[in-house]
């Protein structure tokens, strides 16, 4: 990336931060029921106006109001799949930004089949897994352990492109590195901290804000890239002073909260391709 | 109000929080996912002992044993409605008091005829909600935001005192400034911090708080006030050192534990009229 | 407990912990709502993986992924109790440790019911309760206070001993002081701190944490003592700092991320009999 790519970038994702601040685009969340508050806290901390919602009376109604919907799969059940489905079709409808996040897809077939399904119903904007589960929806075996990944994200990039072509989606890949494609265009993204990945919804929290991304520019790819590069500044900057996982989660918040353009300009750590 | 009735009015405040701390009264919630930690966690700091229970088989006999009963329509469904309707009516016949905390109220008919529908059934005895919330259920239009407020308490003074004449109940609306009137008597509370608008749950616990205060206190009017008064001061102190609303949460959390007479005397700002 | 004894104890617990660090085993959650996210936290900190699963189609293969079943029914429904009744008995045929979490047992009878049934129909490792719920679970008065025990560990002794004699089980009852019985042996853990009554989710993720020890060690007592003894100093570090107990939470899990070798052989407050 040329110094003046790279500065573009950056002040795209500063761009669509403030927009977010200044918008708080309403974002409809149906996600599992472990990081439903952590979820919601990080959007509110983004700028963004959060809402969850699961109802089959109420879930079109309010992803009617919503600019972004993100379905999570993470504590899954039949009914909850119902509502997901008709909410999927609202958004759909809506042309909203969708985002899917296929938590312990691998694990059991009930996750996959269910993942599967809707990727190939719905109209998905963004895929947001970690490299187990990308591999699991590609048909490669992922050795989900539970929800957390067995696998790398370089291990991952050929499914998260067989995928972004299957389905005409872009496929975000979060890890140590994440890896973004919409099986055009390339992103690597080196930022973020180890203690994420020791707190419960980080992975959820990435895929919520992602939604919040979407609402804000149009692009889904970069809009993918700029959660990914602010979310994982954001570690960065919780991880400087947290000793630990506990006092790492609100502290992250805080830096949802704080981080400007500066902290963009300084730390992105992003390579397109 | 003179320097006297200012003081009795503390004194009342510090009074019903002392008689929380030393009697723990068991508040039965049946609330949303989203807060259900957070309100456990701030009915607990403030020396209440919450207890979330849902299912049919058992909501009779847990409401049978609490000093209070909180109904919060965050994420509500089918079967959960059935329930609360079972727990508010044990509730109505044990004469225990209860708080409706009709969240997302207008920005989907079901929230709103939910809400209703609890008003006109049961009892309640303190409706808490944010201004969009409190026009919606009196007919006006609220334009709610999912369940964020598109409008400042002041706007919804008039629907608040028509609710409260309607159903004979002592309405408490949140915001920048909170408003609480019982039909005869208002109240204005200037306390609290902007960070308390940027982490979820809240105005959840904010309603269970009242909850808690109705139980050491008979005059649901002033049990209201004095529930929003601590509340609100919690807020201000955490507020003083938290750099963002993820350690604003926990903070706000100690100050709940550890405010005390002092701080009551010092810092309210309540306007009764 | 001779020097040489104890030294052996706590070499015992701290090989747990880094076999737990090193293994990362999975552990399987049907838990309530309130304490999902904080338990899984609580896991996560201590290096296990955990996973949250309830609905039918998927239970039992993610029971069978799993190091140790917990089940905890803090906020039951009859369909979620199908569904723990599926994961005990693809728990029971794997043969991995089962951890018991009889939340509010005394309480209703719902849940008093089904907690009996778990313990009759499933082969329960470690059942852990308060002593109101151990009281309740062993036929005795164990006026439960909604969650909350209204009655000191020592009370529920005998009725510990009782129930490990009827099942066959490990019971550990916590409170100032634990008390843990296989029916053979006794320990007395008193090591803890007066905050961790006042955040919700202690006892649960007690049970998590035991549930954690059981996949790491195979004698279930030992493996229960390991558990409340980690867990209680992580809870006296994090009450070293904590003003209250909103920062007392994220506190404590930064402890049991931190613990190490030398804070177990000084803080150890076992007494085996």
């Amino acid at each position: 990336m040329t110094e003046n790519s790279r500065k573009q970038t950056c002040d795209d994702i500063a761009d669509s931060l403030q927009k977010i601040r200044s918008d708080h685009p309403l974002i409809h969340n149906i996600t599992n029921y472990v990081v439903m508050n952590f979820t919601a806290n990080a959007l509110l901390a983004l700028g963004a106006s959060p809402v969850m919602a699961h109802a089959p009376e109420e879930v079109e109604e309010m992803t009617g109001l919503a600019s972004a919907l993100v379905i999570n799969i993470g504590t899954l059940s039949s009914p909850w799949v119902a509502s997901m489905r008709k909410a999927l079709e609202a958004a759909r409808k809506r042309q909203i930004p969708i985002v899917l996040d296929p938590v312990g897809a691998g694990a059991t077939k009930f996750r996959t089949d269910t993942a599967l399904s809707f990727l190939e119903r719905a109209t998905v904007t963004v895929l947001r897994g970690n490299a187990s589960e990308i591999l699991a929806l590609a048909g490669e075996s992922g050795k989900t352990k539970g929800v957390d990944s067995a696998r790398t994200t370089s291990e991952a990039r050929l499914s998260a492109a067989k995928l972004a072509a299957r389905y005409g989606i872009t496929v975000a890949v979060t890890g140590a590195v994440d890896f973004i494609t919409d099986g055009a265009r390339e992103a690597e993204i080196a930022n973020g901290h180890p203690l994420m990945g020791r707190i419960t919804g980080t992975g959820c929290s990435a895929s919520a804000i992602t939604g919040a991304f979407c609402a804000a520019a149009p692009d889904a790819f970069r809009a993918a890239a700029g959660a990914l590069v602010v979310f994982g500044i954001a570690g960065e900057i919780a991880g400087q002073s947290a000793p630990g996982p506990g006092t790492f989660q609100p502290l992250l918040l805080d830096a949802l909260y704080t981080l400007g353009e500066e902290a963009i300009r300084n730390r992105t750590r992003l390579r397109l391709s």
